[in-house]
């Protein structure tokens, strides 16, 4: 295909569900000339609890999905999902995940003597795709993951300004000694003053939604497969289910940007 | 099939994952010779987030995997599961939801003036499956549905004695006057003695994992497919993923039974 074909084709973004919509909201920022085409695996989310090897499945068959409705680049917008990419991965379309651009972003403001926190859910934190990383490109960097299940349901449940969220931020927290933390799951960067307000304003927290942002910017500019300057982009949402909470949250998480459809797949 | 093979097959339990094994529970202590197959759809859970059209596609796959497993009858372990059976479907093995019992045993509690409260899923209140069967059997009960969606991550966490659960309890209870309020989700069993707290010694609180067994034991009995009186009975665990969370969670709800065998199908 040519550059200038390619170059009108959407940036697939994939998640489980909600939480991708906070990556869609900074890509779409950052890309205001680009249309966009999410899909949100709803009928099996959320992934943070299962296993590898389900999800790596389930990311497959997203990535597939994505590729056959046409798309320039794949950003897997979920920490979960982008742990069970490979360095070897072959799809025929650039992908990128979200935990290289967070973990990169880490060491850029982390002095090798300090400590590197990592807030995510069950399967990120234990599946050690941060600490993995951020060894690789510097080994003697202290990495402390600490699994936070419970904040994803809150930001759905909308409590993110209430107390029991904070208690329940404190509760996670309250033992992590650390000066740089990575927002380890696309849900909490609605938490992100929450966590601020918690540990303190010296503590650096990293964003992986900026990110990859400006990484995918670096990759399609080389390729040269960036959009024109057209004024009607789209973006477009696709759910594997059709719960109707998933619309109100998704248009909550997106504003001030508004979605122009969405689709059951 | 005849009577006497049809007893010594397994009573089969499902569920998308953790909740179903206060049921199982219940079931084993009150059926102490009886085999059990139980599965958890752990690669596909929660569905009480879920639309009735993909939760019954999921639970006919379920149901077909038990059949051809063999057992002699299967219950249907989840509320939100149960929401979406049919009274005209035919499965050529006999199964039982939960919902029906739970309804049953609040009304036979609880006075036409009085009001029933039912807590559940999202899938399970929106879906009004508790209203509508009650509606059914006393037109004029007047019954109040709560989504309560963060109390099944709260109790996979381990948090059911935590201020933190006690204070989400609150939240979702604050506003519900009723004499009788069914736990309508099978993880709420392990919060009774907590709700009982939070709304108080006078409210009565329907498990529908006891009304169920009843009503297992006397539709066993007119069938004739009651198990002999073996002493080494056996509980089998299936899952569809082997996130290693669920066999702590599982061992932990099921005390002081435990289960024979746990296999990744």
């Amino acid at each position: 295909m040519s550059h200038s074909i390619l170059a009108n084709l959407p940036i697939g973004v994939f998640d489980s569900g909600i939480g991708g919509i906070t990556v869609l909201k900074a890509l779409a920022t950052h890309f205001p000339h680009e249309n966009f085409l999410f899909l949100g695996d709803t009928a099996r989310l959320p992934y943070g609890s299962k296993s590898p090897e389900t999800i790596r499945r389930y990311v497959l068959q997203n990535i597939e999905f994505l590729k056959t409705s046409g798309v320039k680049a794949i950003v897997v917008a979920c920490n979960s999902a982008s742990s069970v990419l490979r360095h070897d991965d072959q799809f025929g379309v650039p992908v990128f995940g979200v935990i290289e651009p967070g973990a990169r972003a880490a060491l850029a403001v982390t002095a090798p003597s300090e400590v590197i926190g990592v807030l995510g859910t069950r399967a990120t934190i234990s599946g050690k795709a941060y600490d993995n990383l951020i060894h690789g490109l510097r080994r003697e960097q202290k990495v402390i993951g600490v699994e936070c299940p419970l904040l994803v349901p809150l930001v759905e449940e909308g409590w993110e300004e209430d107390v029991i969220t904070e208690a329940v931020v404190r509760k996670y927290v309250s033992g992590l000694q650390a000066t740089t933390v990575i927002l380890g799951c696309t849900h909490y960067p609605v938490l992100k003053e929450l966590i601020q307000k918690v540990m303190g304003s010296g503590v650096r927290l990293i964003d992986s939604a900026e990110a990859v942002a400006l990484q995918l910017d670096g990759a399609m500019k080389s390729q040269k497969i960036l959009a024109g300057t057209t004024k009607d982009r789209k973006i477009t949402l696709c759910v594997t289910d059709n719960a109707p909470h998933f619309q109100q949250v998704a248009a909550r998480l997106l504003q001030p940007l508004k979605a122009d459809s969405l689709q059951h797949i």
